[in-house]
């Protein structure tokens, strides 16, 4: 049987582990953190996963989906918070029954190595840290917890290593291989909401969002009667209007007053955790090492320290593949801006349409490689971008009055004409159109709308 | 004084070490190659170069332009070679006295190097090869010819190491800085016409062009009576029509038919030069890597070997600078396709850019770093997307009737509205207007002959 080496055992190469497992290859997983299943807190990104169909579809063809599910809270419509704190306004995300489902990612990331690790060809190396890739000898090179290099053989290398790949980086030197970095000068910051006797202290089974124009608020419901509530914004924001306890407080009363109410003396303790700290501190960093500048004490003061959370960022590259024994899947092909939701959904649905081109092409991986490329490139492309146009819409557009008629002509027109009237959230979301298909379909949608606005 | 390091001695570095000398700061210049004016042959690039107005103005400015024109080959038109070898079409470049000139790189470079080295403050350190920059420390980190780490201190670091610059390198590593590197599936290969009974063996003083759809060749004079050629096609065009002596030939006979006649052997030794065996070579890799192949073996005998030349890549990032001391100019900030003859000649206007803004800022280095990104970004993103549309015409458009319609028209209304019409090529070549500007320029002319065209 093949071997494959997957590089990371976050959530998509977790993944490839079980389908790998599934299609009954040998299978070598390499992470650099320990098991998170043995750990008591995992550190990095905690911000919250909408699973959408996409990710459904890559769940349930290993068994998983209904498990994953259960642990999970439907989300059925956007529940818009308007600056008062008592005017609400209700959006339901598409048909009666479509939903997403707001997850936690530290239990799907643990459920998924168990579940590849029950295949006797499947095997687990923690702290163990990607390198490299040697193009010239096809290997994968990796520290150990000794600190010595181990050189992994495979017929397959898989990236899975996430946003700052290190298995893309190797791919990066050599002609041919295209690839843009572009980082958008906002940030962002979690929060939480605590139970209110017992219970949910917001409606549960909806995406709660306060638009603000500049800046936006949104909170997911946890299993745990808790919400994960994060707040986006320009840096300038952050530098200009939080920079003190007592600023953060009267800039959440003045533009979240409901959700001020909630989350109490943790919007204070906001700046004294380290995590925002850091981040206060990155803030302005970055804002004065590129904006202009014009007091040299300013800039000699900064220090320069690199980070890797709470900054939005969007990575692309073309091909996806290298030769006929790399491939990036997940993050380290294209890392998107968080605001459609589709990061983690994109990145199980590579999984899946690898796996679907492996069986189209009887797991000849040289014809697969450049074959998969060939799809999913362009829909990487397409749901980044669209993953940065849904950022306009989280802002501000929902709270247009024309916004809120487009979506509703969108539904009427979907539930008339169920088959080829399907709007773009929707087709993103609840549907497997290839992205870039879905791309093409707004065009003609928009056309067909402004048509409308003529006859309304 | 304040000092600066610069990363290369290559035609931006030097010219930047004249700059800097000129201002009095201590200079430090290091350089990977020995120095090459005690070289017999200098390796890498030797693609013609075109000197233009702004790459004058620059030389004016450390009073090397009159040396420097001197010694090379005016240019005043494009001929352009019909494919039965007789029949020409000539368009001039601008108005009577306008002219681009042809020189040789090595010696443009060497008359730099000695030019900045007559001031006592400047001190060039060859076979020193830069490896990176130490942001949180303010060095630049070189390894020198005992193959130990030295670490340079100084007020600004200028990285001036071209397209595969080590210290843009550092600073992509850095939240906030926007890179991009996109590869074109075209590459060149250099040929030379010998003088012919002790003179030109064609015209000297225009820019030869065989525009053939596809690709392109063209020939450009040196001062020792012979003519740099260079080919242009993509790679499948050098894999599927010129993998073999014969094959070759019969390419040139049947799409060059004048050239061909002087090139004589030297066609035919194309492949069998290393260059162009590497070339090919590299070609026939990239087309294999990247592009569907169906055949496991083909892959499997490939080799991957990394390769720098004769190639064509856009490499772009924004900003320029990181902070209060790092700023990177020419190909380091903006390596550029070749088809608009504006790499060198952008390069050179950086440089003379930042001594402008040096001059504005009096010498405060953090407040002359932003504003010179401010500025210089969009013009190179310009300059990038110029160059490419440049193939086009040097490509294909040259030979359309509309094309030489269009020409003819411009530089007849450029004739009667000197100050208010000039055409995109002259704004380029032959002014210093910024590059953005001609863009937008660009768009306003097209709209203008589009009116002219219902009144013709």
């Amino acid at each position: 049987m093949p071997k494959v080496a997957i590089a990371g055992a976050g959530l998509v190469g977790a993944l490839n582990a079980c389908y790998f497992a599934e299609r009954g290859w040998d299978v070598e997983v390499y992470e650099y953190r320990r098991d998170i299943r043995t750990m008591e807190h995992v550190p990095g990104r905690s911000i919250n996963l909408a699973l959408s169909h996409r990710g459904k579809c890559a769940l349930e063809a290993i068994g998983l989906k209904d498990y994953i599910v259960n642990q999970g809270v439907e989300l059925h419509a956007r529940l818009v918070h308007g600056k008062d704190g008592k005017t609400f306004s209700r959006q339901p995300y598409g048909q009666p029954g479509e939903h997403i489902v707001s997850i936690n990612r530290r239990h799907l990331n643990e459920a998924m190595i168990t579940q590849a690790e029950k295949k006797p060809t499947v095997k687990f190396f923690f702290e163990h840290k990607v390198q490299s890739v040697n193009i010239e000898k096809k290997e994968l090179i990796v520290i150990n917890v000794n600190d010595s290099e181990v050189h992994v053989k495979a017929d397959l290398i898989l990236g899975c290593d996430g946003a700052y790949s290190a298995v893309r980086k190797s791919l990066s030197n050599y002609p041919g291989f295209n690839y843009s970095q572009e980082y958008i000068a906002h940030g962002y910051i979690e929060l939480n909401i605590l139970p209110k006797n017992g219970e949910y202290a917001l409606e549960p089974n909806v995406f709660h969002l306060w638009p603000r124009g500049h800046f936006t608020l949104i909170a997911l419901a946890n299993r745990d009667k808790t919400f994960t509530v994060t707040i986006f914004a320009p840096f300038s924001v952050f530098e200009e209007e939080m920079s003190t306890p007592e600023d953060v407080e009267s800039f959440f009363k003045e533009n979240f007053r409901d959700a001020y109410e909630l989350l109490g003396r943790c919007v204070r303790s906001v700046f004294q955790r380290s995590s925002a700290r850091h981040f206060a501190f990155c803030a302005s960093t970055i804002t004065h090492i590129y904006k202009g500048i014009d007091n040299k004490d300013t800039c000699a003061k900064k220090s320069y320290k690199r980070y890797n959370s709470h900054k939005c960022v969007d990575f692309q590259c073309q091909p996806h593949h290298f030769a006929d024994f790399v491939l990036l899947t997940g993050d380290a092909a294209h890392a998107m801006v968080p605001f459609y939701g589709q990061g983690m959904n994109c990145g199980f649905e590579d999984c899946l349409v690898l796996s679907e081109t492996l069986d189209d092409c009887n797991d000849d991986i040289c014809k697969t490689l450049s074959m998969y490329s060939e799809k999913r490139v362009k829909d990487a492309h397409a749901i980044i971008d669209l993953a940065m146009y849904n950022y306009e819409e989280l802002k501000d557009l929902v709270n247009h009055p024309s916004y809120k008629l487009r979506k509703k002509l969108d539904l009427f027109l979907n539930r008339i004409f169920p088959k080829s009237w399907i709007p773009l959230y929707s087709m993103v979301t609840f549907t497997r159109i290839p992205y870039h298909q879905v791309m093409e379909d707004r065009g003609w949608q928009d056309e067909v709308r402004s048509i409308h606005k003529v006859f309304l």
